[in-house]
């Protein structure tokens, strides 16, 4: 196995160099690296082809394999994505308060770099870029651990990459990829604790679950979303088939697609045969209860598990409630705290739900799908957190960094 | 063993319950507990008669059983903490910002609870109601796991309270105690993913290795300290001597306490011996690098693993170095994250020790003691985060939050 701990000595090291650089110096060496991506696009497309052809023989899904395949275009959005994060503001350095205390001590808040990230994915070789990126603006050494289909496209991207900061004098290792492909490494990181300040997994439920089983670094949990849409007794019904045609089948493999319905009772009998009718032309399944199933014979037998379920396909699961407080109930028992939406036009009932809801983004009259850095309005996105701690829902530059008080004395001592 | 997941369901359904209640209703709560709290002394202090016994025979250390033993001034204390808090103001329920993007959208972040937060401590039954107070004033459901030599008093001290709350209309499980000393439970606990939230170990070195090991909830770290002060060339030597003196002894058993001395070597000939004067005042046995045995013969032979060692004891180890930038690698190598102060009359090193020591809280010209929850303006404290992750430094209400975004709509869907 590779030498892990070697890797994590030498990315705390870098931490801290990279804890002093400036802005300037920072954007210079991402537009060189954004450079250095097109310039160099042939080598990571030749390395690219290894993985490709190799997931071919392997009879990877198509799907996935799409997602493995660069190409010029997809090179010059990594390069464009690079750029996009130098225009960002850099959150490091900022002292967000500072303030006098009786005794004359001069106590301030300065945001700083986390130091180390480690971040786990799976094989998107894009990612491998822009979370460098993220993770270098924001002053943090990062470990990245890719999928094994990828390592080839991954290896030849953190060359470049490495040569480039080489170019701007950044010779030493902000970014490094472990390229052993034994998952036991992926154990080792999760466990150097002295090394690595907080692991982020990018990727399905089965990943974050291992990282969060077997971490004793702190993680940030994204991902996993078991998205609702409340369709209450007074919702416009055009607003609702328009933002559940949307949440469900806009993008159906992503975390903040809907994949369950709530429904209130008192309008299930004239919503559900509109609702069948309008996701029919997109031929999404729908699984629902026994009262949904009796009001369409379109609807198919839903089974318990799955009200817990995140398809990330044309299906959709359907209850119907007699309250907006069952709504609630169900949603809250079942949901991942990811992005849950209400459709109402009553005042009540929209700020019940938003008090109420136990969720990263809770939605009044809109899609769940807008869980999303960029629509945030963050410039960038590093995946979404469903877990409380530190960051909850998008996270952007600023879930990299951390806070550290700065205390100006003249001699105080504690009586 | 304890049913642990029954006790996690019921947490949980009470989480939901605290987060409705408003500010006055947990402040009057708050209130009634304090004073059942006085009112009910005696029956607390029965209990903890039984505790203390079984510590006398069991040989346990008198300074431990200092900490175990409750007597009517104590409970005072508990209780006035409490009517102090109430006197806190809410974090709950602001929202912090609110802005519309160019969709229409206006997206909101809010603070809200945690939720159910699960804190391990060991035999100090104050952190019982300490610990209860600020969970519930910020809305949060709490279970508590303490020390078995304390388990009588805290089984009192929870039945004294949940009594009171029950009598505010309170009659959910705002606060359990896990009462199977069983240390498997804790282990049964740190894997309760589905209903707690958050842990919070309080204790000793040991104990926080242990939660970090083996949580997959995510964990705040809190606590262990080798704190610093580097006494730089230009010092003010009386402000030195009086801030180690304070730094070192005005407490030996906390965290914040100085634990090792870094000292210019420019000055060393000239400090060394007014240190080991003042020191000595105290009984500190200094443990120093050769160069400073050689300067005094007061001074013992440091080995490595002191530089590394928080002694919560009249102990202090001393390294002499050539450079500031040395004394910060040596520090930045051995602490432990929590405070570290440097001495110097030098703006330059004042800042460049400010921006390059990686820990939660950084002095010039005080003494780290200062690292309170209290002595910052907090008003309360639940530990010290020694951790990155969501809280840095001292802990207060804010920190037993998190936020959620709220996002009003019109109809938006995604393009």
């Amino acid at each position: 196995m590779e030498d892990l701990k070697e890797i994590g000595k030498k990315a705390k090291k870098a931490a801290s160099l990279l804890g002093k650089l400036g802005v300037n110096d920072k954007n210079n060496a991402l537009l060189c690296v954004a450079d250095a991506l097109t310039a160099n696009a042939g080598r990571i497309l030749t390395a690219n082809a290894m993985d490709t052809e190799n997931a071919v023989q392997n009879h990877m899904n198509p799907g996935l394999i799409d997602r493995l395949r660069l190409d010029e275009k997809r090179i010059g959005q990594m390069a464009e994505g690079i750029r996009q994060v130098v225009k960002l503001e850099d959150p490091v350095g900022e002292v967000l308060s500072m303030k006098k205390r009786p005794n004359g001590l001069l106590i301030g808040v300065k945001r700083v770099p986390l130091g180390v990230i480690g971040i786990i994915y799976e094989s998107r070789p894009n990612v491998t870029a822009d979370a460098f990126a993220l993770c270098f603006k924001t002053g943090n050494a990062v470990i990245l651990r890719g999928g094994s289909d990828a390592i080839h496209s991954n290896q030849e991207i953190v060359k470049v990459i490495n040569e480039a900061l080489a170019g701007c004098g950044i010779d030493y290792a902000a970014l490094q990829l472990i390229t052993d492909t034994n998952r036991e490494i992926v154990k080792e990181l999760l466990r150097m604790n002295e090394y690595v300040d907080v692991i982020i997994p990018r990727g399905g439920a089965g990943l974050i679950k291992m990282v969060v089983e077997n971490s004793t670094v702190p993680v940030i949990e994204t991902g996993t979303g078991n998205c609702h849409v409340f369709v209450d007794e007074s919702a416009d019904f055009d607003m609702a088939l328009d933002i559940i045609e949307n949440a469900k089948t806009q993008r159906i493999g992503v975390c903040n697609a809907c994949e369950s319905l709530v429904v209130h009772k008192n309008i299930a009998k004239e919503f559900i045969p509109l609702l069948v009718d309008r996701l029919k032309q997109k031929n999404v399944e729908i699984r629902g209860d026994e009262m949904a199933q009796e009001i369409s014979g379109a609807v198919m037998p839903a089974v318990e598990e799955d009200w817990g379920k995140e398809y990330l396909d044309y299906i959709l699961s359907c209850r119907i409630v007699d309250t907006i407080d069952e709504a609630i109930a169900h949603i809250n028992r079942y949901n991942t705290g990811h992005s849950e939406a209400i459709i109402t036009k009553d005042y009540n009932n929209a700020q019940k739900f938003l008090d109420e809801i136990d969720a990263a983004c809770v939605y009044v009259n809109a899609s769940t799908r807008f869980t999303d850095g960029f629509e945030f309005g963050f410039g960038a996105e590093i995946g979404i957190s469903t877990q409380k701690l530190h960051a909850r829902g998008p996270m952007g530059l600023k879930e990299l960094t951390t806070t550290k008080y700065i205390i100006y004395g003249n001699g105080q001592i504690r009586e």
